[in-house]
């Protein structure tokens, strides 16, 4: 049974509403949430129609934890204070240390703005406008993030919609008195993630559930995610030895799948490999435009193992800057193995690298034919020791087809520098 | 006054309401409703505990669209089906049309398995199962999206959860006979975007204030999106002269900084400009790891254009790959105006291109010195008429940095393509 506290949140923001921006907090504060030991029940956005946000204010006011974002700017159309007090029956005060404060951050401004005070002073009195009770938790820019007891012995919590200002803020909130009265009653749960790679989906859930599924306190997500199968556990207090059983018995089947028991991307994987080795990376990329560099390169420190590499896009700069033979382009054409083994021997050789990996293929949505249709992707990644290659015909679109490669490429990479001889995708 | 029909979009799954994947389906739903010329009211998320789901739909049954996503696996914690009934108090049937047709594909699923069917036969007729009244609209798999009128003249849209599944089988929710019957009360609005680069969000807001801002039947929204400022127009039948005069008004003290009328991403621009001239084009790319080239090659037929590039993240690649001279490296650094244009040129040389773009600087987080801090990058771009450079401190985070840089460079390749010698960033 859930025990734990109930967790709601809304975000107001009509971009967000309607679908024009992707939301950021909902997400964020539900894992929070998650992490701290309750349990996030819904989130709800809603635009900055007075109605539609009181109603949805209204409806989850009594959560153990309401936790609301945005709507706290100096505009009539920021209206989320006025609203959270409606919604819970209370009145509104003006704050007098929160209004010195914010009138010291609004005077800079103005001075900056070479703009009169006077034109900031009633946003300022509006902005240290709290509903009764409201205890504030810090500022970002002139918005106040507050938190208040609600008649439930229950916390709501109010952070400005800005996504790092939230974060910001947000362990201000954790810490306040009225949230970690709450917390007493939460009980965090253990997490654990075991990551697949070339397992399908369902094999996965087959594998589970011949390990007896989840239940008695441990909880079994799968997840497919960067083609990659995820499996997260979420585990009670008390069932940690029912949860070890539960992840042995379903990894024996798929030992040679395994590849991850932490949440690192596969990129910091190879760089780890390569590091642990002393070898140096290069990439060689024709449909992937520079993917495979891009995903390396995202990690801090890829500078110690990563030189480059080359966006061979065109069948000249193939011969070029890897030297890839034009007897090879001719005979077997640029989307081929012969191609991609080429590429990567160039890059490794030109670009001075221990190991390499080379991906071509046709993204679409033109260039297909019968015989090398469109998402038909050659790979090749090769050290010092040799090298191994691969052909996959990647469904989707272009841009399911590019990550999809990309994601290939690393993990052929992985299995290079790992050196578990094991072919399979 | 809004008068258009309210949706509401309701999305199911744990992973979701934990915030452990970002939901697609609820933006995609409310962008089409809003374009459909219903209001987007609220996005619900919510995981698959009964009683949650329930509430959920409960609460939202009589909106003129409840608009559904996911829960309609074959497997008891699949409970979208049971719950919208529960919700709208109605009963449910298996209907056996819908029942064949799904066994149609369990037996071929089986059959590729090497199962018996009798394993799948449950699940059959559990996703055979509609509410009383529902009308089937596709099959996703063994998944049935269907419609249903609610009490109020509304409707009700089911539809399964994988984002590619919903976006096919949406087109048939739409054009079934009880959604048509919401849509003739619906107001399509008109919708336009003015996108400037180089302005601040605040100048383009005090601009849009100047010129008597929005309201009498148009809306406007003003959003800082991949380092630009968009200004989105909704505009309500009969309001067209309004939006007309507001957007001349706005873009008139802005008009350096207009760039587009449209929603294509600024590599599509360049794309187009570079075509329109005959150009080809190349990349030689430091910290942002080949992100201005994937960005380019990301546009389907980016081919005829882009030649391809060069990731330079060594020194050494700097010199045997863009022929950037070591003297230029050593007196100046890697992170300098004069690599920068010593890479473009060699981009250009070696790659054979009329144009092309350079990108070097410190992405962070390690690498700064109090000279050259983290954030700090040089830019340059180049054609056969001569070139441009840039310099720039990026606040941020390392993916900030790198993103940003990217959409610099980007935006200066366009300047240079449409020859604006106007060289404010």
């Amino acid at each position: 049974m859930n025990v734990r506290p109930r967790a709601v949140v809304v975000v107001t923001g009509s971009e967000l509403v309607r679908g024009e921006r992707t939301d950021l907090n909902g997400p964020f504060l539900a894992r929070e949430a998650l992490t701290l030991g309750l349990e996030p029940a819904r989130i709800v956005v809603v635009g900055d129609d007075p109605a539609e946000l009181e109603a949805a204010l209204r409806e989850n006011v009594d959560a153990d934890a309401l936790l609301v974002s945005g709507g706290l700017g100096p505009t009539h159309d920021d209206r989320t204070v006025e609203m959270i007090a409606r919604a819970a029956g209370i009145g509104v005060h003006v704050d007098p240390a929160l209004e010195a404060e914010i009138e010291g951050v609004s005077r800079a401004i103005a001075q900056r703005l070479n703009r009169p005070y006077t034109d900031f002073q009633p946003g300022v009195t509006k902005q240290a406008t709290l509903p009764d009770g409201a205890e504030p938790v810090g500022l970002a820019g002139t918005a106040p993030a507050f938190v208040l007891r609600n008649g439930n012995g229950g916390v709501v919590v109010v952070l400005p919609g800005p996504p790092p200002e939230l974060r910001r803020l947000w362990p201000n909130a954790v810490q306040s008195e009225p949230f970690r009265r709450v917390l007493v009653r939460a009980r965090p749960p253990g997490r654990r993630v075991v990551r697949f790679y070339g397992a399908s989906e369902s094999a996965v859930a087959q594998a589970l559930a011949a390990a007896g599924g989840d239940g008695n306190g441990v909880e079994a997500t799968i997840c497919a995610r960067d083609f990659e199968i995820h499996v997260d556990f979420i585990v009670e207090p008390g069932a940690e030895n029912r949860a070890d059983e539960l992840e042995a018995a379903l990894v024996a089947p798929l030992e040679r799948y395994l590849f991850a028991r932490d949440e690192r991307p596969v990129s910091e994987h190879v760089l780890a490999l390569a590091r642990s080795r002393g070898w140096t990376l290069a990439t060689a990329e024709s449909c992937t435009g520079g993917l495979v560099a891009v995903r390396l390169t995202d990690i801090p420190g890829a500078s110690d193992v990563v030189l480059g590499g080359v966006v061979a896009y065109s069948n000249e700069l193939k011969q070029s800057e890897l030297g890839v033979p034009a007897e090879v382009l001719e005979r077997h054409g640029a989307v081929s193995a012969e191609t991609a083994e080429a590429m990567v021997h160039g890059a490794r050789e030109r670009l001075g690298a221990d190991a390499a990996v080379a991906v071509t293929g046709i993204a679409g949505p033109g260039g297909g034919t019968p015989e090398k249709p469109v998402g038909l992707v050659y790979l090749h990644a090769e050290g010092p020791d040799g090298g191994r290659g691969q052909e996959f015909t990647i469904p989707g679109d272009r841009d399911a087809i590019r990550k999809r490669a990309t994601a290939m490429g690393l993990h052929l990479l992985r299995r290079l520098l790992s050196q578990n001889r094991d072919d399979s995708v």
